[in-house]
């Protein structure tokens, strides 16, 4: 198994469904990196098309990484150093793959399927453990990833959901990104 | 089922394993308020036993129930109702029971277990969908709980790890609410 985790910044939508760009977030890049580093995900991709949000991401991982935040807390260098920032998501398939976007398989979390066809967290755990190109997740600040990140996917694994539904379903990108990974890769003890 | 989650900031360790007591951090009362909402907890206990640190958690709260925050986000205002600062465990117990602590099954959430009989997190969930009194989970913030809130626990939790450790355990309390939230009260579909 390879797997990669992207977080994408631009073609996101905002609250209307416009396509928009959003903002770089701190703790999007803690959070991401820890739960990535903790289910051993090899790589989160910060993807933003501006260079001075990537130099705002590559100062925070360099802080942690190398600064004087890797002194006070050890473990975040670790963590952090899984960042990898890009301009553009192109750009993350070919450091994962010398064929691009045919050698990566795409995978998308959504809050909400749009009508198109999804694939159960049973399944994608499964097909995870047998994936023979590496698997790249994204997911999506704002409201969430544009229609065509959604549609090119090669695969749209189902919305998150309670047993019992609370008639509300508005996880943080850093709850949802950990909630995937434990799905995917979580230890699974009996009773 | 009830069900509570309390997000503590004293007693919790620093890093050198001393007793102390942190700062609110803004996005964890936004992050575990939807995550809270999103499985259908009843209440996000914010414990704090400084006055001012409390009237900081009271105005984001306000902020996004009543003020300008709701207007931009109404989504927000339903999850961060879900909140409330108090100034110790004991509040907290006493909000839930007119008993206090022993009207409560306080469940405790660790990185590490320490030495002490932990519960799976499948007799946990099971557990919980038969509990009859209100179940409150904690959630320390810097290093973790203080031991004797681990000992003081009625289940203590197993900690969250992923199928093939990665040699790296450092989730963000953000995420390790989502993910025992998920665990405990998530969507199981088959394959």
């Amino acid at each position: 198994m390879r797997l990669a985790l992207a977080l994408v910044h631009y073609p996101v939508l905002d609250r209307s469904g416009e396509t928009v760009t959003t903002a770089i977030t701190n703790l999007d890049l803690h959070d991401m990196a820890r739960s990535a580093r903790t289910y051993g995900a090899e790589r989160l991709f910060v993807v933003h098309p501006v260079a001075a949000q990537r130099a705002l991401a590559e100062r925070i991982r360099e802080h942690w990484v190398e600064g004087s935040g890797k002194r006070r807390i050890p473990d975040r260098a670790v963590a952090l150093d899984v960042l990898s920032v890009v301009s553009s998501l192109e750009e993350a398939y070919g450091a994962l793959s010398s064929e691009g976007r045919e050698g990566v398989e795409i995978w998308t979390t959504a809050a909400a399927s749009r009508g198109l066809p999804v694939t159960s967290y049973a399944a994608t755990r499964a097909r995870l453990a047998q994936a023979t190109r590496p698997v790249l997740i994204l997911f999506g600040t704002g409201w969430g990833l544009a229609p065509e990140l959604i549609a090119d996917a090669d695969v749209r694994i189902e919305p998150i959901r309670a047993a019992a539904s609370a008639g509300y379903n508005h996880l943080s990108v850093r709850a949802a990104c950990a909630i995937t990974l434990d799905r995917l890769l979580g230890e699974r003890t009996a009773g």
